[in-house]
């Protein structure tokens, strides 16, 4: 199905830029499972690390906005761009984070809603209130 | 620029159902401010009064997720489809609730890191893993 | 604005195949008025012939669709895009052809709503139904 | 394969509200079959309703616009968003609202074409000509 | 899978204009074997001849960008707008013209990265600076 | 017209993780402008300094795709993803880095075209062909 190689545990092994981001991927997980996206990642293995070390960066350091919200923008996102393989994997990260099946239906009806309102609003090409301009 | 007219309050006025929503969206926002959106919307009263009842039950009721995160959602899912209207009055609700200048730029992040894991995973067509499917 | 000149009828001129699909335009518009899409396409002689080719094949011969429902499948799709100046011509086409506001709010509506549903489906990954699979 | 659970009519059975929807929509299109989407929807028993209410509203309620065309209509935007559900399920009603075979490959020339048009214009980036600004 | 038939090649035979565009294809492509995007649009024997006929024009005219770069855009389009079926089957071509894992790789990353930008860009709607305004 | 403040030079100063960046643009593209993009980034200096340094991995190292085609292959993903700014900088860039107007009307068709041919598949939901699998 994969346009490229899903690399194997074998494969990685020879490979020491992507076995260290997969040792990494295991420790800070917590598991020994390691997903297809990273083993099509490691096809080239410095596009693997960049991409390990601004998810650790952007979704697993103490900042702003919590864990489970991170993952519900997520999923957001990759709903809008329709990309199967993001929805399932960030839907079950949110799971794993605590997301309640009343907090995912939330998520399903707010995603669902801001859906219609782009296309109305494209629609109808409404200007920008003046209001809604930040001030500099 | 719009495509529709942009009802003014004289031309609601005339017009019972939207004036009644009108109405009501001044009550609810306490506000006498109503954006260009309703004004567009307001062409098709049906439509202006579904939409707001809409908004009203899934951004505005008490429920599993807070006020700041479904705003926060609903600018991801915006930025995704580019709807520039959207982002900018959605952005301006979120400041409204409290998004800090942080979690603003945090939220900004999110929406850029997973746009980017969207398009690697769409480009390598990466299978979703048996792992991440859900029990029925 | 545009990343490309857009060609003046002076410029024009001196292009013998955009000359050609220009009057060709003008002819079967019954208008002097060439809009800009056109003006661009023509740093590509070729192009420009073919994609008017294509216009008039699709959208201005009798057929099995009648040539306001055209336009308006038009602007649902350019919506669904965000193409801000396709929404605009095809929007100004669909009212040259009869479509009244009453149709013009349905036509948004219509598109809102198929929005919403694209974007719920989405999140929720929802099978495709046995019963809509179409019989070889 | 879906993220969340797809009601049995039996689980149905134990929701009142979804009961209620359920039985509307049997009796509204006259088989006892029910597809997918509501069975996602049905998990979220306020959202089921009003998605369903909405469809009645926009979809089966005699408008300015015919059935067919409606179907069309979101055919095209489901096209353009990628909802491979969505294009099942609504040419599935097209069909069963008497689209040609003609109808449905123009259908998809016109979807085709608003695609080629929308990339041409967004990557030239063309400005919109003034003589497509409505009039206030 | 398909909401149109896909034509076996005795089907085919029975159509004029369709059997002269897979007489063609199979002649410039030397090879017997024809892709299932054929026998969709076959459907609409003119319209399969006007797509035939573009993606010569396009994709297989010496001019000013080589074969292979064409395919890397075409791959980028596809990944953009989700096209499953474009992305297996121009990934496929690339290949067959050449296209190194090395290459292919890159070509992940450079899409994945245009992706973040665009999201980022997209999500803080930063203005364009005058400086990339095109010169008329 | 951002929904973030762009900073000034002056601004910048005070920050040193986006002072080191902003030296670090300057000496790399030999000029003193930095546009607007950075200006907004730097509100988050970590995502800044990400960002550049992708940016100087992926398109301005040595590699197996040519500065020119990265630029392009750019091009094309911001263009299906509508980001205007996108396409006027990497415009701006490809330019620079010499493309042609030939060239540049060339791939104004090639992304027409994918997004003809994306939609056209899209909306028969045309099933990948055998032949195109990748063999693992």
């Amino acid at each position: 199905m994969a346009t490229v190689k899903l690399l194997s545990d074998a494969e990685i092994e020879k490979i020491p830029v992507a076995k260290a981001v997969f040792d990494d991927i295991r420790a800070v997980r917590k598991s020994d499972f390691v997903n297809n996206f990273w083993r099509g990642l490691a096809n080239d293995p410095a596009l693997l690390k960049r991409t390990w070390e601004q998810l650790k960066a952007v979704m697993m350091t103490d900042s702003a906005i919590d864990p489970l919200t991170k993952e519900m923008i997520y999923i957001a996102v990759s709903t809008a761009n329709g990309c199967t393989y993001c929805i399932h994997s960030h839907t079950a990260a949110a799971k794993a984070k605590g997301m309640t099946d009343a907090q995912h239906m939330e998520l399903v009806s707010i995603v669902g809603l801001a859906g219609q309102t782009n296309h109305l609003v494209t629609s109808m090409q409404i200007p920008v209130d003046p209001q809604f301009e930040v001030k500099g």
